[in-house]
């Protein structure tokens, strides 16, 4: 697949769009296929004992696969995520930022199926790996 | 099953161990089969358009499955959520509390997998359907 | 939701659509909601040990999860399979039938989302629980 | 993670303990990391239209992720699966070869995470993917 938006215009939508997640979230790579996105770990995503919550770890890996999505469709602010399921697999490290490579598996018409891996930067073994499918409306004529 | 800890000893337990949700989830029901906790949504927990997000619906999924588990075994933090699977179905109503119905399908020696059901309250079609499997550290002796 | 096929019509359908599984699968009971399957299970549907094989489990959550979403958009063949997540959590008994019950969650314009329970016939736990959805093509007019 | 079965005992073990699956399900590699594993399609693996069953892509990926598990803890016939979610994405080609890549994400004490990607031989989309645990027993001493 083709990516029809760049990472800075993907990087301007998300703050536009979720403004939530400003700063915290940031774009590394972005393009057809593979889409690498960083969680800088700060104490509000952190749980007792230094990990970073599920809930951090479920929308780092939710907002990277909607990444991947849209680099190829465009600003559909309308696709929603179906489905997610997620293997939670190593205890995140707390002082590193968490970072997930997003992979698009597949893009059809009205859905797409969307594999990401989540590691804490620099360390080996996966934190968690996720597989999430999204609906796209049909495009408003 | 038969439930270890009552709903007052259970919510002094999340309130200390999840201080984070505090004041925003509720435990309705817990007994050995059955544990029913409400999210009062507020807007930290909506999106753009007026919707509960996703990493909410998951938080509220994950915590009262962790519930319905330790409601058997009793305190133990080291209980870790090792897969969800959530299938997203409708838009939460914005200003309904949102309801999730937790059941304990099995209870084994080292592992829990637990259904939820989310339900925004009053409304009859479910907003999220997930099943979660927790991790069961053997006690130490 | 209302079901526009019979159990008798459905049955038939199977038996031309599923050939292979004619004489196994056995419909019970099927409305606009719940769908009740059983599973006769023979030598074939074993693995050493006695115990029913995971591929028969995942075959029976499957067809009984396209009845259940048959029964309300009716006859497509089409209706294909996305998704299906299982929890294995009991081993079935050998020498009883396996029974599914497919509640039908959402029914949209292109997808169902299906929950399915598998239980050994007379046994209490469940032998495991599916979640399962389909793509819905549109009608061709 | 080191291999501790070669490729001819792994293939000499499935048809010892899996005899319904001889001459259908061939062993390609076998590392501590990657398994590769081929269905040689026959009629029985196929449905109306040509396509491979949902049975048997299930059962492709079970057996494939169950190997990659057993290539490191040795012959475990115990070992269970205990979760698995699946994406079917494309159609498989009839007259392919189906095969699966079966990547171990996890090995821990009691349990394993394998993820497996699905293609028709020669073809480069996916067919599906899947994600699966085994429940691994402790030894006996």
């Amino acid at each position: 697949m083709q990516a029809v938006m760049s990472i800075e215009e993907m990087q301007a939508y998300l703050d536009e769009v979720f403004p939530q997640i400003k700063g915290s979230f940031l774009l590394d790579h972005l393009d057809g296929k593979t889409t690498v996105m960083r969680l800088m770990v700060e104490d509000q995503h952190l749980r007792p004992g230094g990990t970073v919550s599920g809930p951090t770890m479920f929308a780092l890996a939710d907002v990277s696969a909607y990444v991947a999505t849209l680099a190829c469709v465009g600003r559909k602010a309308l696709a929603v995520t179906t489905h997610c399921s997620i293997d939670f697999m190593r205890k995140p490290v707390a002082d590193r930022d968490l970072v997930a490579t997003a992979e698009l598996l597949k893009l059809g018409r009205s859905l797409s199926v969307v594999s990401v891996s989540l590691r804490s930067e620099g360390q080996e073994g996966l934190v968690a790996h996720a597989s999430l499918t999204y609906s796209i409306p049909p495009e408003k004529s």
